[in-house]
């Protein structure tokens, strides 16, 4: 059994106007859907990114895996870095930090890996948790992700489902909204938008509605280290941890080395090279594997016993995503002691847009780690399609939320840290 | 598919009068042999120590076992863990340094861990080596494990097939014979038997007589920082790596911030709690993976992966052991791009007594790497009975070089260190 077949699909849906230390989401998000083909009709599929350097990268490794047997993914990893050459690709956005030729393979390998153990399961009958060690957990917990946002689009005609929310009362109406629909019992909160005092507040606001729920904070870097002590101190008591709140490992330990939280990240750790470093520094608490940029879902669950052997904790990080990249997590998740943190996701902002057949749900704020063959979910092709031909009409080939903000506000700068 | 047995057999083996630290190998050498049994004939095997101790641990391990599902080994480990509870069990010689709670369950799961592994290859069709990511070379390389030695036990009648080595003429017609036997590329010397100086001799005459292979000098801990430090110096260029010179993190730290060659251990660092620490103390620059104590394949190559990380070299250490253990390590170094070095292996000293119905043989100094599902090798029913023979019968139910040496030597003491 070898590959026969890879393809490779960019696709676009509809993305909210969400705010964050970059700018705002622009009307489109971009994936790329992986489908690695074997013959007998049998597929396996994996997700990523969908900006046009990484899609190149995809398309330059792609040929290079026909004849590749799918258990072989150490054959995988040396077949991309080779493909590759050295080359760093960075996130235009930066909202998963630094960048570096390492990261840039990781990334590359990631869907493709996926899509190897989607296809392992298949051909012997398994879930994707079982070739990970096995199912520790039977649902896995995801955390509501709030955004600062806007109603609508500028261009839109009206406003979406969820409405604006740029003040503490928007935020708690909106947490409302998802915690009822979804049953979410953490929650998350994606700051560096406002000045910090205001962001306290809408925390403040959210522990007075949910006194029981565990909360975040994410300014995305966007603070100073003085800033960043000062906020951690206003929040003591508050926050299960601070995520990011200033750049870099030097300052994150050193806003680690007083605050009264753990501070979490998934922009100064986030490659193997930044481990040793980073963990020497004291820089963080929690690590937000996110397998889309750590190389897929073993090399996660390496990270996740990097993170157990140095007492550092586990949680997951998430960009705009659909179905298949959940139920990777999800597998991941399921397999992890040491995930012991709900996970953050954006489903809940992709209205309900899929390229699958039967997404999974997330009920009680968790989704059950599937047990069917591979990772459980099947690619819906009309779906497919039809989130292509959004790719080809929308006009976005890579994700800018700093331009798309200066369309509205020519005098925005992105910057790090802003307050 | 469940297990539904689970077989401890204990084994003992002829095991010829090896010299170390810790005094001489005593006539009989132990290890248990794991089976688990799925039902419909299928069984999965594993090796492990034959110690009483180590035994008592997995007889109480073993009914916890029953009905758990074969890939699972997050769950094995759990029931593992909760059937041993917080014991600390040592090994009596001290040979793979100190102990742990946390290192007497890994030890305890590892050849469960194993045996499942054999048992989900054998379910699927695919060797061990393509559960742990797939096959990055063919074959692997094993060093010639040279040590000081008697002719024979005091107590036996004619000398062995090897002789005396008790000096460097010895040691190196010793190694003339394992390389000529089996075509090693890389030769070990166990140390920590004579005075450094004369060690060091042996070392001189080896690189004499083989001048293209790569030696190393392994005494155990048996010198002080001093001791070390000079016998750095005088083995400059001669050593790829020293193994263990000193006991302790922080010596060998010292040793090794002057040393001119990476130091490499298998008693400082020796379970996941010594890696933070040894790590940051700079300590090794190669540690010796051992699957037996660092909890099985998949933990071994987790070990690797930090290693890589931090950029530390990967090896093998080894204990006496028989085919199953050989088979083991060789699908885990055909699946570790890190292991940079040749593994250890006692395989020749055992005069090819096995419980085995074809063990793996040594051929230019490498394993080739079995490509039958599982392990790739089977049990021989009545080599295992008349093993189990051997040691009801010979009256050794734990290793203890230390006391087997007073018996000859009523003066014989071990110290760490002795120079
Ligand atoms: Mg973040
Ligand atoms: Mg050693």
């Amino acid at each position: 059994m070898r590959i026969s077949e890879v393809v490779l699909t960019p696709i676009a849906f509809p993305d909210p106007p969400l705010l964050n230390s970059a700018g705002v989401h622009q009307p489109w998000a971009l994936r790329t859907i992986v489908e690695l083909r074997c013959g007998d009709g049998l597929t396996g599929i994996g997700e990523t990114y969908g900006d046009a350097p990484h899609l190149r990268l995809l398309e330059t490794a792609a040929p290079h895996l026909v004849g590749l047997d799918p258990f072989d993914t150490n054959g995988l990893l040396s077949r991309v870095r080779q493909a590759l050459g050295v080359v760093d690709v960075p996130d235009r956005h930066g909202l998963t930090g630094g960048s570096s030729p390492q990261k840039t393979v990781l990334r590359v390998f990631s869907p493709f890996e996926v899509a190897c153990l989607d296809l392992q399961g298949k051909l012997i009958g398994r879930p994707v948790v079982d070739l990970l060690g096995g199912k520790v957990r039977d649902e896995v917990a995801f955390s509501a992700y709030l955004f600062y946002k806007w109603a609508k689009h500028p261009a839109d005609g009206s406003p979406d489902e969820y409405g604006e929310a740029l003040d503490p009362p928007g935020i708690v109406a909106q947490a409302r909204h998802l915690v009822d629909r979804y049953g979410f019992r953490s929650i998350k909160l994606k700051g560096g938008v406002f000045p910090p005092h205001e962001e306290v507040e809408a925390i403040r606001a959210l522990r007075a509605e949910f006194p029981g729920l565990p909360l975040r904070l994410d300014p995305n870097a966007a603070w100073s280290v003085p800033t960043s002590l000062e906020i951690a101190e206003q929040t003591a008591g508050l926050l299960e941890y601070l995520e990011d709140p200033t750049p870099g490992i030097d300052g994150m330990a050193q806003v680690a080395r007083e605050a009264p939280m753990p501070l979490a990240t998934n922009m100064c750790v986030v490659s193997p090279d930044d481990l040793a470093p980073g963990f020497a520094a004291g820089c963080v608490g929690v690590v937000l594997a996110d397998h889309h940029y750590w190389g897929g879902l073993r090399r996660s669950a390496e990270l996740a016993a990097i993170c157990r052997t140095w007492g550092v904790g586990v949680s997951m990080h998430s960009n705009s995503h659909l179905g298949i990249s959940l139920a990777a997590m999800t597998h991941l998740g399921g397999a992890l002691p040491e995930l012991t943190y709900a996970a953050d996701t954006h489903t809940p902002w992709q209205y309900g847009v899929d390229v699958l057949t039967e997404p999974l749900s997330i009920v009680d704020g968790t989704v059950r780690v599937p047990g069917k063959p591979g990772l459980g979910v099947d690619l819906d092709p009309d779906a497919l399609a039809r989130l292509h031909e959004n790719y080809l009409r929308c006009g976005i080939t890579e994700r800018d939320d700093t331009s798309y903000m200066r369309t509205f506000d020519p005098t925005y700068e992105r910057r790090r840290p802003r307050w």
